[in-house]
């Protein structure tokens, strides 16, 4: 992916300034710019022409303003774990490395909530709460930022009863393209006070502001936890089982889908020997009563769909190991094939049509001779498809993107949406507007009013 | 509230238009123009030129494309229950009464949601839901339009568990006022498709398009409902309580404070006899077991908080009783003072600070000699205070007004919000403007890029 044609000289122009004031933190080595003009996806990378490390608010505003003036695009860096190429700096300019802004600034545990800088990943959060019986609850996989996390909307394993970052951010400050900075909100639990700017930047990916501060939800540590296993004869079996289980209210806290292929790799990677066939994870939180409760329930309901086994455990290192698994289920799914690269995708549907799309895209996945096992957030209609592509080959990827943009757009035709968590970056911006049209519009008009000459995060979402 | 200096030509142009769109159905009579330009607030209305009953998205389409060709401002309409002057037609123009778009389109009982027209009120929609099993929780009391909930962002009891509007709904189709239509997004449960659009034109109150459909979210009715009251000394032991059992993660339902002027009142109206004090009405679902779990782990911390009693009872009819009597909170507060009209505010701050704002605002009352007794919605940190003024005495408002303001700041200084649940409308523009700064600025962008002639309900929010 090539810079576009920005003109030498306003870019030469800002490096003078930005040297200025950061003098040796603006870095321009090949490698570190390299290093951050790529994410963990499959996507082609492009470095921006220096990185800056900032420490603070008026940083971003001062690197903003020069940008401003000169024209120079800015692009937003945390952990560089984001899936749709979202850190490529497609035009080149300044890559914001905002990873040293790593403070978390007020635990307000009356409130449930804590005050942070974005450069705070979701582990060094948990671990600064370790002692306040609170915890974090969003958790993407991999370590990421808590600022990248709110940029692409992130969630994982725990949406289905903690929502995603849309419902856990309460308010973000953000510099704009101008250098101006706004916060979108107080600490108030909720608030009618006119639009929604919290919800506008959560998923923005960086392209109306960079986030420098936020505010997020935290939740108290649950009293008891317990984790259950459940294999099925098939998938329609296994999501029936979950449907059934939040029409009732049973609150799971997370409610996972293997398929037989995924079951296949974690075994082998984690030394397991679960049957090869669809299974669920569950996790329980609650008193020790509930989690017993909610445990039984699905199990009973799993009984009614013919359900192979159910195994139910409040054994913290057996919870541990089952989730371990899970969690490891990239890397299991990567040692699948030592020529083969990962190509993380996921979609979103109506649980009623889950088992359909998946099935679909299993029966596609089977003539397109692509390996690709699948995992999914079943509670919340996110799944995902980890397919197994040698890059090098040409027809291989030819194969994979057809087999993409069909399952994309099953998706999409199902009343679903292109990405449920991991964002449009660069990525999905095709399927963004075969989703949602004239809406699109409306997204460019947004974006042209809060950054006309379009240098936040540019070529990204919109 | 007069109307601006628009200029008649025009809005004659586009009544002859309308008329040959929809002949008589252009109400222009005085009665019920003026009747569809004020809604519940102690705010003057502001009578609209006409009035038409609209049937589809295309209706409201023709009268978009006409209003923008003559630049003719537009107000929708549901109910109008709204509570800061949101119906006002501040420039006459056109009121779109969407009470007529009033079909339930589907329930998705698999998926938890139901497409609907704006039309449809929340008891409307609980009657549709009733054989299904499932309902809708969010409830501000009157039985307003979904259309308007969410264009409010309205919430209510139920928030603390439910969520408010923002939350619960999952796409709208508006109609922009280019006459365009937009879908914000598709049903699926979560998505991380590009900017939220969704959560922009939720609490938008009609200024950036207006809604035509929307998708909101159900649940499963619970198994089992009990209700709780108990008496405190002091609020600040009722919010511990609360603040206590949120932190450790009773899933409670509803939980309402009402001080001991509320108490008294609903003594009165609805021949009660709780203690004149401080109390809290708190509603669980869940299993028989977990909702006997949850109120004995409240009374538990209530103990501590040196509760006066706590009754617990399962017994629909006295449930109901309890709650009929908060609901009606409004009218008894009301007939505490035949000469006075209520003025209802809200306000909403970080749970620890909400004994604080609260007992800060009643040595202010005592002072000012208003009568003015405050609910709350205490596990979101929102309350409501509803002063009874005369409104023919202007030394009244003028003390009304004062204290009011002095209110909304110290509620924003405690780092909450000028509104929790009622929206700007034109009641709050000045306090949205102390609370967001330069926000606020970033608002009217996003107005003048979709909106750029700002002919949808023009003079609310920004």
């Amino acid at each position: 992916m090539g810079k576009s044609q920005q003109s030498i000289k306003p870019l030469k122009q800002a490096l003078v300034e930005l040297h200025a004031v950061f003098a040796e933190r603006v870095q321009t080595g090949t490698a570190v710019c390299i290093q951050h003009g790529h994410d963990e996806s499959f996507h082609e990378g492009a470095a921006p022409d220096c990185v800056i490390a900032v420490q603070s608010t008026e940083e971003v505003q001062q690197i903003a303003e020069i940008c401003s003036m000169h024209s120079v695009a800015m692009v937003p860096w945390g952990q560089g774990t984001s899936l749709e190429g979202q850190v490529a700096a497609l035009q080149g300019g300044v890559c914001i490395d905002l990873s040293q802004m790593n403070q978390v600034l007020q635990v307000n545990a009356e409130d449930l909530d804590v005050v942070l800088q974005p450069g705070v990943t979701r582990r060094q959060l948990n671990e600064h709460l370790r002692d306040t019986g609170l915890f974090f609850p969003i958790d993407p996989g991999a370590d990421a930022s808590l600022g990248g996390m709110a940029s692409t909307r992130a969630s994982g394993t725990n949406a289905v009863r903690y929502g995603t970052m849309r419902e856990n951010v309460l308010n973000v400050t953000a510099v704009l393209a101008s250098g101006e900075v706004i916060k979108t909100a107080h600490r108030a639990r909720k608030s009618s006070a006119g639009y929604d700017l919290t919800r506008l930047f959560v998923g923005a990916e960086g392209t109306l502001g960079i986030i420098t501060e936020l505010c997020v939800r935290v939740y108290g540590r649950p009293e008891a936890k317990s984790s259950a296993q459940c294999t099925f004869n098939s998938i329609d079996d296994a999501v029936q089982t979950v449907i059934e289980a939040i029409q009732i209210g049973v609150p799971v806290a997370r409610i996972e889908l293997l398929d037989h292929l995924s079951v296949q790799a974690i075994n082998s990677y984690s030394d397991l020997d679960l049957p090869q066939m669809p299974l669920l994870l569950m996790e329980f939180h609650g008193s020790e009563a509930g989690v017993k409760e909610q445990a039984e329930t699905i199990a009973a309901i799993a009984e009614q769909y013919n359900s192979v086994d159910f195994i139910w455990t409040t054994d913290p290192q057996e919870q541990a190991k089952i989730w371990r698994a899970r969690h490891d289920a990239a890397y299991a799914i990567k040692a699948m094939r030592s020529d083969g690269e990962i190509w993380s995708t996921d979609a979103c549907v109506p649980i009623s049509k889950l088992a359909k799309c998946i099935s679909d895209t299993v029966a596609d996945l089977e003539e397109s001779n692509i390996l690709a096992p699948i995992v999914g957030h079943v509670g919340d209609g996110n799944f995902h498809l980890c397919m197994l592509v040698d890059h090098k080959s040409a027809k291989e990827v030819a194969a994979a993107q057809a087999l993409h943009e069909r399952m994309i757009k099953r998706a999409i035709s199902l009343d679903g949406t292109c990405t449920g968590e991991h964002g449009i970056g660069y990525g999905k911006r095709e399927f963004l507007q075969h989703e949602l049209g004239p809406a699109v519009d409306v997204m460019r008009s947004i974006k042209a009013a809060l950054d006309p000459q379009s240098l936040m995060n540019p070529g990204k979402v919109v």
